[in-house]
Parts: structure tokens; C-alpha cells; sequence
């Protein structure tokens, strides 16, 4: 294995023992310790924490090999001088390495290198009492073999509970930049109150009030300001999952012409309504310090958790249009943002929160010390980059994972109907109804139902399905629009499979926030839409721990720095993560292949066109329609099989050496279609025989990893080779609707039978391309994991020399 | 969803106002209200534990709908009486089902019997006090839609955290015959001891001494002396897989033939060896009642987990041979047997601890009511199944699940090595090393590895890998042969899918406890090797509850005869629980079906053989060898495959009426083979296209069910159906070295091409055969998923009339 570490801090050894003497490893016996090895013993009686007698700390030392032939508590009672060979020895087997499987006995010092685990250099072979408190700094930062610092591990066996009844003073506590678990999760608050947000989206006449979940260390109790990590989940309070699915869209229909327009931007962009007239915010009776509500179990992220044993609060509301709030849900919309926001502007002291709907009893998060980041993925990470297109004071960062940045690049591409992977018919009536909860309690909805009835026919048309353009209601939904009123710090993460939230939602962020005076770092991983807080090979919660202290308690640890702006997990070596200047930037070097027959060229080689047929027999059609894995698969798959007429599959010859393909792939074709209608698809592909990572993360340890001291547990999970090879490998795609080859919101005239040039970005990647494989691009029409699938008798016809991929190559 | 709920007790109104006092439902201003309305809505007051304002409990009731129109607070307020079908409206929505997708509003009464669930049966329309209160009782033990009953839902809630406090005379608090939650979880004491066993299994001249770890309320510290449920678990301080899978067997080797012998069981069975000198028990140097060392997280089971917030201790023991303990692996054998007692025997006041392992300072389990239950799945019921069959005093009951009770039948079968499906080549060798945890020591193993790789020589001689025998080794790891000693009640859990630890270990157990004085009770369920504690469908946490409170705190809640004796989960309809008389009785009555060409006949057919060669190309040996799953799916599938000229598959006609088969299936064959060696298998298949139960059940709630108040919590399962049908089943399989014909200790002669009669069991079943379907029986001879492979010129003939199966219909 492989241990990746980018938010451990190198610090000289003054700051090292002052540091360990505020954790308390370096106290009164360690100074008057006269050597190295005394101080290493009185270090390990501190580090064995489960037993309270001697002779239970020689029992556990005697389990340890010092050398290859004495045990630990044997050699310290040799009184020898402390080695590097020695000291990791130990320490590789503190750090839960097992002889032979991960190390070799005789030489741990290589073994440390091969892990990746950082070594202390010394300018002599037996190390001074400087050298070993130096060594014991870095080692109580170093990632043991299940993927947390060994501080954080004896943290979970314990070590931090005498510092529960720290004065608040001197809370939080902080070693090598990071916020230890000095809080007591078994004490945490748990807190309602019901934030009045600046929208009425239900028309009651009343601002809707939010309902807001709090969870804070009790010290807060005690005069502790602390920062808020706060997640804004629409599906926190339940979800509506039959009444979701049953307003699934078919997706079995034909694709149909549309008729030609000039529409420009100007036409549709979205300004907002006359304002209506607000209604006045409540008044209020009474002031509280104390709440009147409390709750169970909240649907947590475990990142969140992690940070409640560290001295920062959690904060999750679900919104407008959920269970125990106001209003209604409305997908994305500008009345989402402002109710999201509402929540920081009463977490920062300037919108008001009662202890329940009607007595107007107010309460302040006076607890709060004003700063607040957000965190979450998908749909919560969405709403962190709405909020943060606001410029809302006190939000200094977001933690943005898997989010959607336009809800045009989620649910739509290029004028199609495109569906997140994995959920054809999906749209965004279907999320609306699914995350409306307020359904869940009968006598609300009753009450409320026409209302969300009426706001849901209103949000259907403006979606328009029907056309696929982006339209008024999609540019509403566009945070991009407001990238430059962003004020807080961001960090994005998402996977390069991502296919229900594709890639560009992260890549046209990534590219609106180049030139913005903020921090931005960009972390991609090689996941589909997962979280990765709990990846054994990278420090990802070490590195939001190292950035929530500099960004919510203004710790100058130096983060924004250390941290690598762009960090990149390798898609051919598991546990690999580099870090690099930039991604998908535009002026990376392109390569140009033609297409040919079966062939992509380096130059035109014929200028013969090819066709195919999008029509299936019936059966075949069937088949696909219910077995979309095997449609890809046959998509895929070079062979005279079901699909041979129905695409054209291009190869490249054998690379002769390795490849990294950066950024945005373009294809440019010249298309003819038999019809005035039509759409193009295209398929990159990794083709040759390797063993690939599987396509979600193995569970190393169901519950392998703890969040602090007897609190929440996650499963330790990493990405693993599969134990098959397989033939290919999708790289990315993209889809397009020939009507709309100048803009998404402008129809095209598209006359039978006359070739057009159309050009389309493929989703960007970061792609690792081996020595002696193919790169493929398959163009085809029906998507049949996210198109309408029609089953037309559509043939297309493209013009091999005129049409070529541009790759990015790093 | 249907709910099946066998622990809930029925009680009398004076019961149910008794109980509802003690667990402050009744109050006095519930004993002063004068009609159903006022007592409805002080009940209700109760359950709505997060609001602490009347405004906030108002807003609550407003989310529920009392009648189709009118919400719950209002329909309050009107002071009308309580009918049952607004009671169990109202009840469905606390329950947690939703209108629309589990009931409709206007018949909620439909809704309660469709879902299984009680309801309250009242003489009059309009409900009376007694009505309210008799309902309410009921509804607390009613299973919401996340499968606890409504009072676990509430104490998951903080219903129980103001009786922490509870003096210890009024702790446990039982409610409906089951103890509930009042113990807190955050302030449990966590303690390590050394108890000294009977035995020296490392031979160093000490009694080993087994690291013990003790997890209780800290309600024993003032008084409250409780039972033990303990878990011997050798996994639970760490395993090594990568050494256990290095040892793993070839299986790609040849049968042998075995010389004949007259064995006979006398010659081979166990006798304890003439006693060694057993070492003299360690001096007390002084006594305790503190312990000297704690730990951090154990290798829990949630079961045990539910019962530490209701007053139980939970006790971990690995055993000899594992990190922190003396002593070596030995699977099975009868000194691991009594080191697992050596713990019980501690429990019971019997037996010496010590704080560490040097300092001989001895503690008792002091805050030990003496009483002591053995829990746990796998390697973990079989040391419970062993440590029964010694009658130590102390242990009231066992909960064996997936249990082994004779390591034959774990690695053994009518003289063949037969592996534990999905692991081909493993045996106890391979077990014994995996578990050998004092590995994970590196200074302990360099200690100990001499004399373990002695015991692990001797074990490897014992087990006989060569003749696949019953022998001395096997007859020592048969713990059906003491079952005359049991003096504990059982509680048998298995599953009838289990191909790793196979039926024939629980219908052999239960055939031979049947005549025996205790109580034994057996719940078989469509799982594989799994836990079915967190299931939706079946309440069976609440039935331990009420199996534990009556056997270790000895209360009269009449769970012995309340709980089936037998309790089979239907494999057609999901959600389906029967309870019967008995299982696999043997005089169930039999139909015999005779081979013929291709088919099973009522009657002799054809008098003809029929022959199959177990030799394949070797392509197609590779592929299966390399793919079990592939080989499994041929080998079924009714084609001219690769297997069709190496086995024989016949099949029933298609049965006019659902049948139920119960019990052994007993296959009898006339054959011959061309070599003086050879073996036969069978399984036993349902032919016909269904929509079959998915092999592993569907996780519904990652996190959905709570274990206690803030405490641990479990991942909610549930059998689903798969969303496709599939063409046939396996039901049941069997395996038999043609040389073992009369008994596994004996080699019978084979000549070849002579004719022999050959009569086997297969794996013991209960399956539910719909109309329509066949019943299929293939003979082949490797399993390539169970037995060597030896891909030899094996030339197997069938006399088809001289063969039958026999079938043991309900």
C-alpha cells in the first residue's frame, strides 16, 4: 500500500515541543530525561494508553520487536541508543504494518520509503533526545495502516479525554495546524430553531421559516465561540421516493424536429420578476437563549462528524419545501439560494430564528463566532456553490463535492434531454416531488398541495422538455452567472466517472474562477458520485482539518499553500495522488486525429462518408431498453454484434508510450441526417487488455474508521484493481442535438440529407493512457442510458476527412 | 411490506396499566382524565419527545391527518371521541408508513391487518379510557415501518434518558416481557482481565491465560449485579489474511484411491489422552475488584450492542492462541472448547482473573449475576454449541447461529475434502493460522512460532487431507456426541442457503436435542452465512429480548412457549415468517421419483445406464476452474453446453399444486466407474422462470436502525425480490467418495466397472415449490466449487431404474 500525505506540516523542533507539550507528550519527566532512549520509553508509556499498571506496559512493549531478535521492552531496558532502524521498526508496527506482509524485519527504513511514509533525518546514527522528540512529532502525524494520523489514533483509543475539561481558553486545541478531538461528543447540544428566510415561495403571506438542525459541544455552554460547518441537504427531513419515481419520465419517444429560430441569449437570460411586495417579517415577543426543540438522529456527513470532536459546530437545514419548513421545492431556483443563505445570515447575526413556528420567541446563534463553511456533495454541494455565488458574509469557504454548477449541464446538453447517469427520465419535477418531504406529514401536505401543484406545473414548463434548450428557467438556474460575486474560499472535488453529475459542472467552476481573487483548489478522484473523507491512501480529511482551521479559525498554518491546488488521483495505479499546476486548461497542446475507415489518422485520409442506421429490430431494441449494461457493453465492443450498423467504432493505433490525456476532448464532423432532426453521441475509449480499477471503492473495514473518541464510525474504503482484466474502458462522452450546432438556446434549420459541421466538447477528463493501447471514439445517436430513445429510422452520414477529435494531451 | 412479529405479548388492562405506570405513560393527570379524548392527547404529549412548548407540540399534531380532512391538533381540540379507525390512522403515520405508498387514509383499518399489524379490539364504536389505554400499550409494541417496535422508536428518541438515574432495585425495567433501554451508553465501563484457563495449550508449563474484554453499565458499580451475554469470537483481536490464504490447498489435484479396511468406528473414535500433568494454577498475590486495563473498540456484534442499553453485559473472548492470549489454534479441538468455558467459568465465581498478566493481582466478576447467555454467528455459535455440550454451570442459554456442531461437516463429506462454499481449498489448517492472531504480535509470534508450527504439523497430520476420512481428529471436533451433557437452552439460527457452513450442522443438532430436557428453539431463514438481527420483516432482536430477560434474569414472561419452536421464513413470498411444528422430522412422508432418459418418473422406466465422463478439454477446465460461478450456472443450465455429456440432469413434470419439502433428501444410485476410485455429486433443483430472492439481502437504511439512545446502530435489511427471473434454482446438494459407501471411517472396495448401490443425504432444505415448476436432479461428479478437481478420465454409468431420490414432502 500506499499512504498519500499533503496536509502534514513540517515544523523545526522548538515549535515541535512546544506543540507536544500542549498535547502533553512532552512534560515534566521528558524534560529532565537525559537521553534519547529514556525519552522514547517515557513517550511510549504515554502512547499505551490501555493499561494503568507497569507491568500491563511491559507486557504490551514485550509484543514488539525492536530488532529482529529482542523485544521492545527488553531493548529499552538495554538502555541502547535510540536508531532510525530501530525507532521505525516500532513505529511501522505502531502504525499497524505487519512484518513480512508490508515490511521486511530487517529493513523498515526501506519499507517507510516504499509507503510513503515520511522518515526524520538525523545527522547521527543514535539519536539525541532532540532526534527522538522530533521523531515522535512526525510519527504522531505519520497515516497508520488504516488511514488516520496515529494521534488521531490514539485519540480513538482515548488520549484526548482528560482534555475534555480544558478551559475554554484554551479551546480548540490545535497540533501540526490541525484541530484535535479535545470535545466531548457524548455531551454535544442538539438544537432546532426555525430560521425566517427573505422568501415566501409557498405565497402564504408569511416569509417561510426553515427548519434548522444544531449540533455544538457543550462548552459552547460555557462562553466557547465556534464556527459552523453547515449542510444545506434538501433530502435531509426524508424523501419521497414512489411518489419520485412515479413521475419518471418515459424516455422511450421520439426525438422531434424543432422549428428554426434566432433566439439569442439576450432572449431568454433570466432577469429577476418585479419584485413582489415582500410580506414583513414577524415580530418579535420574546428573546431566548434556549431552544425549544431538539431531535434524534440527523442524516449526517460523516466529514461533519469528524469535525464535532474538534471544536466546530454542525449545522444541516433542508430548505424551502421540506418536512417542518415553509414553502416549496423549486429545483434550483433563485428562491432556493436565498432561503440556503438565509440560514448563514443567521448564523452570521443578521436574519432572525425562533424557538418554534408560532410563539415568535427569537433565539441568536449566539455560540457562533460568525464564520462557516459549507460541505456536502451532489445536490448539498450544489447549494454550497449557489450560496457562495452570493457573497453572503461569513461564509469563508465551501467544500463543494460532485456538485452541479448549471442545472442545464445536469439534466440537459447541447439542446437534448441528457439524463444523469444511471437515472433515465430523471428531470428536475421528478427531484422537486422526490425532495418535497412536506408530502411525509399528511396534514401538511394537505394543506399545501395546491400550491406545490400549481409551482410544479409552472417549474414543468419552464424546463420544456419537450425542446431541451436552455431557456429563462435554465439560466436561473445557472450559478456560473455569478461567479464574480464570490467571496469565499473553495475547494472543489469530484470523480472523473462521474456520470450522474458530469464533469463540466466542475470544470466550467473551475475555469469561471481563474481569474477571481480567492483561493481555489481542485481535488478529482477516480470515483463515479461518492464521498471520499474516508479513502485510506489520502489525507482528504487531514486537508479539510488543515483548511477549516486556517478558514474558520483564522489559523495561519499556512494552508492555502501547502495544500496543492490541483491534486489528481492516477486511473492505472491505485493509492497514487499527484498534485499539478492546473487542470483542463485551455491552452494545453491538442492532437489531431482524422477519421477513417475504422481508423482515427493523423492526417485526412479518405473522403468517403460512412453511415449508419440508428433503427434496431424490435427485440434488440427491447433488450437494450432494459439492459443498459449491455448496450454499453456491445457499444463498445468490437465485433460484428447487434449494434455494428448502428455506430461507427474508430481506433488509433498502439501508443507507443504513455499518454495523459488533460481537459476538454472536441470533436468536429461534417453529418448529414435523412431527416430534419437528429442527434450525435460520442463515446472516447481506453481500448486494451488491463486490469482496471473497479468501478466503486472496496470496503476495507465496515467500520474501520472512527471520528473521534467512542462517536460515529465510517467504513475505510479504497479503490482496487479489479481481479479480471477487461477489453476497454469509457473515457468520457458527449452528446448533441444536431438543431442546436451554434447554441443550446437557438434552434437550427437541419435539412434532410445536407451535411452540416457540428462541433462538440466532450465531458473534460484527466485520463492516464497506457503504452500499447488504443484510443477508440465511437459515434453513434441513441444514448440508451440518457437520450430519448426513439428508435427512429434515422441515418446518419459523416464525411470521414472533414471530421476529426482533438485530444489534449498534458 | 408485511410485518411479523412474534414476541409481542398480550396483557390484561390491569397489566397494561402497570406496565404503562412503570414506564411513565401513566401518570396522574392520565389517571385523573375522564374520557378516551384527554387521554389520547396526554399519551400523545409523551411521544412527542423534541418539542418542549405547547405551541411545538401543536405544530407537530398538525402535521398528522385525525380524518381524511382534518389534522390531528384540530381534531383534538374538538374533543369528539377516539374511534379505531382514527387511532390507527393517526398510528400508521407514528408508525412511519406513508399515506399513498403503504395505506390509504380512508381505510387505515384495511391497512393495520394487510401490514400485519395488531390492532386493539374494542366492543364499542367510540373508544372509552380503557379503549385508549389498552391501544396505546399495544401500540408501543407494534413494529414501525424501520422494524422496532413504536417504544424503540421512542427510546431511540431520548424516551428513556430521565430513567438513568433509576435506583438500582427498579433497574432492569422490563416493559411487554422485554427490558428496555434505561441503561446509558455513554458512561459504560470498559475493562480487560486475564482469566486463567484449565488448560496449557503452548505447553510452557503455565495455564494459559485469556484476555478477556468486559463491557457493562456503570449501574453495577452501585449494586446492580447483571448477566453476560459473551461472545467467543477468534477473530476479534485481528486475523491474518494474507498468511491464512497463503496456506490455502490446491485443489486442482487428482483423486486417489484409498485401500480397503475394515475401520471401525470404535477404532478411530476420541478418547482423551492419559491426562499430562496439568500446571499448577498461579499464586494470588493480592485481589481486586478494579481493573488495570481498558480498550478501545471491540469487534462487536450489534446484537449484543441492543442488549448493553437494557442491562446486559457483553464479554469478548478470542480464546487460546490469539493477541494478548497464551496458548495456540487448534481449531476445534476439545482444549479449545474448555478454554471457551474457562470464561463462563469465571463469570460463575469458579474460576481465577487476574488485572495483568505479571502482577497475579486476581479480580472476580464481582458486578456478575452469575447468569451467562453465549451469542454469535459462525466460528462464534459453534464455541457456543461447544461450550453447551460441557453443561458448565452458569450458561442459561445459547443463540447459535450458522453454527458448526460436528468440523466434519464443515470440511468434510462421505470421505471427501468438501470445501465451505466460496473457499475452495481452505481446511482447519488454514482456519488455525488465519486466526493465530498472536501473529499480529511480531514479538510474541518470534516467541511462540516454534511451537505453534509443531501444533500446526500435528494438526495437518490429523486432519487428513489425503483420505477426506472420518477419523480421531474429526471424532475430537464432533460436539454432537456430548449433547447428552447440555444443560443450557437453545435458540438455532441458520440459514437455508448456507453453503458455507451447510444445514446438515443444525438439522443433525436439532435431530439430536430433540429428546433431550431443554428448551430448543430453531429459526431457518433464505439467507446465506449471515445475521438476520437488523431485518425488517421479523422482530427477532424483540424475540431474544424476551427469550434473554426470561433465561438470564429469569423472568416469567412465558418466552418458551411465546416463541415458535420452529420458525421458517418462506423462500416465494418475501416478508413471509411460518412457524411450525417441527423441521426435518423423519418420518415425514417420502415420494420417490426414478431416473430415466432426461427425466425423474413416479415408476421404474428403463433399465438402461446411463454414463457421463468427468474429463473436460482443458480450455473449459480452466475457465471453470478460474470461474466457480460460470461452471455453477452450466452445470444447471438444461443445454448441450460444455457440461452436457459430463453429468446427468433430469427433471420432474411440472407439479400441478405448490409443494413444500421438509427435511433430508436421500438420493440412491446403482453406479459404476472405469478406475477403483471415484465420487458422485447431486443437487437438487427448482426448474421454472421466476423472480427469485436476491442471493444477498437489500440493505433499505445504511444507518436505519438504532441500537439505544446515541448509541450504536445497524444497517436495516431486508429479502427483496430480484428485478429479473432467472430459470432454475439450486435447492440443496450433496457429495459422496465412492469408496465411503457404508461409512466416512471405512474405504470400501471399488472395483471397477462393477456395479455398486450407493445411498446419500443431501444437505437438509424446507423449500416451497410453486405450481409449475419441476424438480430437478444433476449427478456429475467434481464441484468445482467444493471438491478437488482433478479433471481425470472418470467414466461414471448410471442404472437408471435401480436409481431414485427420495423426497420428503410436508
Amino acid at each position: 500500500m500506499k499512504n498519500n500525505q499533503f496536509a502534514r506540516l513540517n515544523v523545526d523542533l522548538e515549535t515541535a515541543i512546544d506543540e507536544l507539550q500542549q498535547i502533553r507528550f512532552y512534560d515534566e519527566p521528558i524534560a529532565k530525561a537525559t537521553n534519547g532512549v529514556f525519552t522514547y520509553r517515557l513517550l511510549l508509556r504515554k502512547a499505551f494508553l490501555s493499561v494503568k499498571t507497569g507491568a500491563g506496559f511491559d507486557e504490551k512493549l514485550a509484543n514488539y520487536l525492536a530488532t529482529p531478535t529482542l523485544d521492545l521492552s527488553n531493548w529499552l531496558d538495554q538502555e541502547k541508543p535510540v536508531t532510525a532502524t530501530v525507532f521505525y521498526r516500532v513505529a511501522l508496527q505502531l502504525l499497524g504494518f505487519s512484518v513480512d506482509v508490508d515490511f521486511d524485519l530487517t529493513d523498515p527504513l526501506t519499507a517507510m520509503r516504499t509507503i510513503q511514509l515520511p522518515l526524520h533525518q538525523s545527522k547521527q546514527v543514535t539519536w539525541t533526545k532532540a532526534d527522538v522528540l522530533a521523531a515522535w512529532y512526525l510519527l504522531l502525524t505519520t497515516h497508520t495502516k488504516t488511514g488516520q494520523t496515529y494521534l488521531d489514533h490514539l485519540a480513538t483509543n482515548g488520549y484526548f479525554t482528560n482534555f475534555y475539561t480544558l478551559p475554554t481558553d484554551q479551546k480548540p486545541l490545535f497540533f501540526n495546524g490541525k484541530a484535535q478531538p479535545v470535545f466531548d461528543t457524548a455531551t454535544l447540544i442538539r438544537e432546532v430553531v426555525y430560521v425566517e428566510s427573505s422568501v415566501d415561495s409557498d405565497h402564504d403571506g408569511q416569509l417561510d421559516l426553515l427548519k434548522t438542525e444544531i449540533i455544538r459541544p457543550a462548552d459552547t455552554n460555557t462562553g466557547l465561540k465556534i464556527p459552523v460547518l453547515y449542510t444545506a441537504s434538501p433530502y435531509n427531513q426524508g424523501t419521497n421516493d414512489e411518489a419520485g419515481e412515479s413521475m419518471t419520465h418515459n424516455v422511450n419517444v421520439a426525438l422531434t424536429a424543432k422549428t428554426p429560430d434566432q433566439t439569442r441569449y439576450e432572449d431568454i437570460a433570466y432577469q429577476p420578476d418585479q419584485a413582489d411586495t415582500l410580506p414583513q417579517p414577524r415580530a418579535v415577543n420574546t428573546e431566548t437563549t434556549i431552544a425549544a426543540e431538539t431531535f434524534g438522529r440527523e442524516a449526517s456527513y460523516t466529514l461533519n462528524d469528524y469535525f464535532l470532536a474538534r471544536g466546530f459546530a454542525a449545522v444541516y437545514a433542508a430548505g424551502i419545501g421540506t418536512l417542518d419548513s415553509d414553502g416549496v421545492q423549486t429545483c434550483g431556483s433563485v428562491e432556493q439560494t436565498q432561503a440556503t443563505v438565509a440560514i448563514i445570515e443567521w448564523l452570521n447575526g443578521s436574519r432572525k430564528a425562533f424557538t418554534n413556528r408560532t410563539d415568535q420567541v427569537a433565539i441568536t446563534a449566539w455560540w457562533c463566532n460568525g464564520s462557516i463553511a459549507m460541505t456536502g456533495r451532489s445536490y448539498l454541494g450544489t447549494l454550497a456553490t449557489a450560496a457562495a455565488t452570493t457573497g453572503v458574509d461569513g461564509l469563508k469557504t465551501i467544500i463543494s463535492e460532485a456538485a452541479i454548477s448549471s442545472w442545464y449541464d445536469y439534466y440537459r446538453e447541447n439542446g437534448l434531454v441528457v439524463a444523469p447517469g444511471g437515472f433515465p427520465g430523471e428531470d428536475a419535477d421528478v427531484l422537486a416531488v422526490e425532495t418535497f418531504s412536506r408530502m411525509l406529514a399528511p396534514a401538511d401536505y394537505r394543506r399545501i398541495k395546491p400550491i406545490f401543484d400549481a409551482e410544479l406545473a409552472t417549474l414543468q414548463a419552464g424546463m420544456d422538455r419537450e425542446s431541451g434548450n436552455y431557456n429563462r428557467f435554465w439560466d436561473e438556474r445557472n450559478y456560473r452567472k455569478n461567479l464574480s460575486q464570490i467571496k469565499a474560499d473553495i475547494i472543489m472535488v469530484h470523480g472523473l466517472n462521474d456520470w450522474n453529475v458530469k464533469p463540466h459542472n466542475v470544470e466550467r467552476l473551475w475555469a469561471g474562477l481563474r481569474g477571481l481573487p480567492i483561493t481555489k483548489k481542485i481535488i478529482l478522484h477516480q470515483g463515479q458520485h461518492i464521498y471520499i473523507n474516508a479513502f485510506r491512501s489520502l489525507d482528504y480529511t487531514d486537508m479539510m482539518n488543515l483548511w477549516l482551521s486556517h478558514e474558520l479559525y483564522g489559523l495561519d498554518n499556512g494552508a492555502t499553500t501547502v495544500l496543492p491546488d490541483v491534486l489528481i488521483q492516477d486511473n492505472l495505479t491505485p493509492e497514487t495522488w499527484t498534485s499539478y499546476q492546473d487542470w483542463a486548461e485551455p491552452s494545453v497542446s491538442k492532437q489531431r486525429y482524422f477519421f477513417a475507415n475504422d481508423a482515427l489518422v493523423d492526417a485526412p485520409a479518405t473522403h468517403s462518408a460512412q453511415s449508419f442506421n440508428d433503427h434496431l429490430p424490435e427485440a434488440v431494441f427491447n433488450q437494450y431498453r432494459d439492459h443498459n449494461e449491455q448496450w454499453q457493453q456491445d457499444l463498445l465492443t468490437d465485433s460484428k454484434n447487434n449494434l455494428a450498423d448502428a455506430r461507427l467504432l474508430m481506433k488509433t493505433s498502439q501508443f507507443a508510450k504513455d499518454r495523459t490525456i488533460d481537459g476538454n476532448v472536441a470533436v468536429h464532423v461534417s453529418v448529414a441526417v435523412n431527416q430534419p432532426l437528429g442527434l450525435l453521441s460520442f463515446q472516447l475509449v481506453d481500448y486494451g487488455q488491463s486490469k482496471r480499477f473497479n468501478v466503486s471503492p472496496t470496503t476495507l473495514n465496515a467500520h474501520g474508521l472512527d471520528l473521534g473518541y467512542r462517536w460515529r464510525e465510517d467504513a475505510l474504503r479504497e479503490f482496487t484493481l479489479a481481479n479480471h482484466t477487461t477489453p476497454f474502458k469509457m473515457i468520457t462522452k458527449g452528446h448533441i442535438n444536431l438543431q442546436n450546432r451554434q447554441h443550446p438556446w437557438q434552434n437550427d434549420e437541419l435539412k434532410p440529407n445536407q451535411f452540416y459541421d457540428v462541433d462538440i466538447s466532450l465531458q473534460p477528463t484527466f485520463y492516464h493512457l497506457p503504452v500499447g493501447h488504443q484510443l477508440g471514439l465511437v459515434v453513434y445517436a441513441t444514448d440508451f442510458g440518457m437520450t430519448v430513445r426513439g428508435n427512429q429510422d434515422l441515418r446518419y452520414s459523416i464525411v470521414l476527412d472533414q471530421s476529426f477529435v482533438d485530444i489534449p494531451f498534458k
